[in-house]
């Protein structure tokens, strides 16, 4: 089964790597983009095929590894 | 209009940070997990409401900045 676990920015977070990224593109002459926030994915291969425990058992991953929690927010997607 | 960029590293490319990761979860005690790969997401803020336009000129910033296309996929998904 594969899953994909994307990990972003909590709102309000400052996002430096984000603004560099802007004032790139904006540099570049790419008018009209208002921001830019960066954040990971991670697309991971799973034994298995019981989508909810796989849901569960990668909602503990990230709450341990792949995200941080305190400032970061992540979204779970299976596909079988 | 809010757009998110996933980059991707291509099949074949090594990826050390998503072994690690895959190690990580191992010894945290998480099993079945047969591999990991990680990318980057970029959420995008973009003026306008020309889907097609958008698209286009996101798909520039791709080749230009935001993916090196050598080893890197990029895919682009708009919401209005």
């Amino acid at each position: 089964m594969k899953a994909r676990v994307i990990v972003t920015l909590k709102t309000g977070v400052l996002d430096p790597q984000g603004q560099a990224i802007e004032g790139s593109l904006a540099s570049l002459g790419f008018g009209g983009v208002n921001s830019v926030r960066q954040g990971k994915v991670f697309d991971l291969e799973i034994h298995g095929t019981d989508t909810e425990s796989a849901r569960s058992q990668i909602s503990a991953m990230c709450e341990k590894l792949l995200a941080n929690t305190v400032i970061e927010n992540y979204a779970i997607e299976i596909s079988n």
